[in-house]
């Protein structure tokens, strides 16, 4: 059992909450991990009202929560009183910046969780009363930004303990197993965000072509990009990238959006349809730089544990090598 | 004490390495960080052979290592030679392809420590031998490439067990306190090397102005870039970017590169004479994401002992927050 402040406030058993992948993070994967003792996030993402609601009767009885793309949900912001009527866990916001909901989500009773790609956006959610800061590096899988893991969370950790110390603080990026876990820890987290790790579980809602290819990948076949975002014609803000395993799309695209957009009417439905159907040549695999630590799909509660186990270790004195 | 492979392979009472920081880490400033009980390197960088020479007199009777630039010392072979002579503690090597060299640095007995960015890289350098892998983020400062060392460092810890497993493994980038340490060994790492954090120090030859742009900033006021080398004529190879501190230079010029070209007959000039000059706002400062960790210019060797001594007590449970 590693004890922090996180699980104090949650009443977990292990400091690790789940990213809410978009469209990954499904009921099963959230439930899987709240089941472990973590705590379970579900994607609500782009905020698809009707998905989000069929997730949650996919999580059951167990105490999940919900993330959002913050600038989606300035979009379609009756999605939150819908998520808020489910009761969640958490609802935890990214990408945007979240002050409009904070008052609503207070008032809920329910506790709020920024993810945060800079300091300067750490200290802002901080000081809309966030639970829990969220410190995202650019080695995620996903959406991001270009700060790292290894100097934001203690940048932040530092911010907090001076201005709010109150205020939680979880690692992410980069986070895929016990080493991970015991680095954060150290860095000045209360606990870590995973994605890629648990992306790769049985529970995920990820094609097995996928899957299959970020097993085989290492970090350094990771690229951070906009073509998949300029594919799909999202209005993504400008300061985020997102990071996918490279192929031949971010080979030809990567640098030259513009001749992407002009060559949009083919290229786009293609890409798509690559995405729709799980394909990993014709779309694009969204994973981390944590993709070189992970050697197996497996299920999600046992991939917690494991982690948890080797922190242990480590924490114990079995970082020393002979 | 925290007692690694790399303490006990170079006979030092810390597992700490400066950075061979180009033009900053003189021999003053190596010879400090080995008096302190670290492994202290010469920043020879391009291969600038009376610099080397009178940096290794500075350094006096200390066993200090010497770093150069490996696509610099391939147009300047003779260097090597120069600076076996003067029986170094280690070479040093990064940014190219070590190969060639390799052979006369082991003939002479010193330990070859190779900086690497990639994993593949780490593999290629571990394949030729190297005493000492140095897997180095983008968070760094100066030059660098777009991996973390929040998974490099892991995933190359994996390689090297399996592979080669007495091949020492060291973290760079981001670390500059106790905090940064306590978590490159729970990653996998025998050891850290340091540049920001002991560039600015008062053995660093870096100007006073400069130190304190970096004290004053935060992590998120760094940016990878080029534009410095472009304004410099280096030839850098097109893999590597620098990381600095943004400034009017680099809002104006970063991602305008042709146009950078098209004027360096004014521009490059400038640029050079701020430098020559220390001067922040006419050049650029080169430090990494953990400026945002450093409050002030401090004596090297308090600054090694000081991140030590807060690295034991993280290790030995001190990271527990209430």
């Amino acid at each position: 059992m590693i004890e922090t402040r996180l699980t104090r406030a949650f009443a977990l058993d292990h400091p690790v909450i789940s990213a809410p992948m978009a469209r990954a993070a499904g009921g099963k994967l959230a439930a899987a991990v709240t089941r472990a003792g973590g705590l379970g996030l579900i994607g609500g993402a782009y905020c698809d009202a009707e998905w989000i609601e069929a997730q949650f009767g996919e999580a059951g009885n167990e105490a999940v929560g919900c993330g959002l793309i913050t600038w989606a949900l300035a979009d379609r912001p009756g999605v939150l009183e819908q998520v808020l009527a489910r009761k969640p866990r958490a609802i935890f916001l990214s990408f945007g910046n979240p002050a409009q909901f904070a008052g609503q989500i207070a008032e809920a009773g329910v506790p709020l969780i920024c993810q945060v790609q800079t300091l300067r956006d750490a200290r802002q959610a901080a000081d809309l009363g966030a639970a829990v800061i969220v410190a995202q590096g650019a080695e995620a899988g996903g959406h991001g930004e270009s700060r790292a893991t290894m100097t934001l969370v203690p940048e932040a950790a530092d911010m907090l303990a001076r201005a709010h110390p109150g205020t939680l603080l979880v690692a992410a990026g980069g986070i895929a197993d016990g080493r991970g876990l015991a680095a954060a820890l150290m860095l000045g987290a209360d606990g870590v965000l995973m994605g890629s790790r648990l992306w790769a579980s049985d529970e995920a809602l990820v094609s097995t072509a996928m899957q299959a290819a970020a097993v085989r990948a290492g970090g350094d076949d990771t690229i951070r990009s906009t073509v998949m975002d300029v594919a799909r014609r999202l209005n993504w803000p400008g300061r985020y990238t997102c990071r996918v395993l490279k192929n031949a799309f971010t080979d030809r695209w990567h640098g030259r959006v513009d001749a992407l957009l002009a060559a949009a009417e083919t290229v786009a439905p293609a890409w798509v349809a690559g995405w729709e159907a799980g394909d990993p040549v014709a779309s694009n695999t969204f994973v981390g730089e944590a993709a070189g630590l992970i050697d197996a799909v497996r299920p999600a509660g046992e991939i917690v544990q494991g982690i948890v186990a080797e922190a242990e270790v480590l924490l114990g004195g079995g970082w020393r090598r002979v």
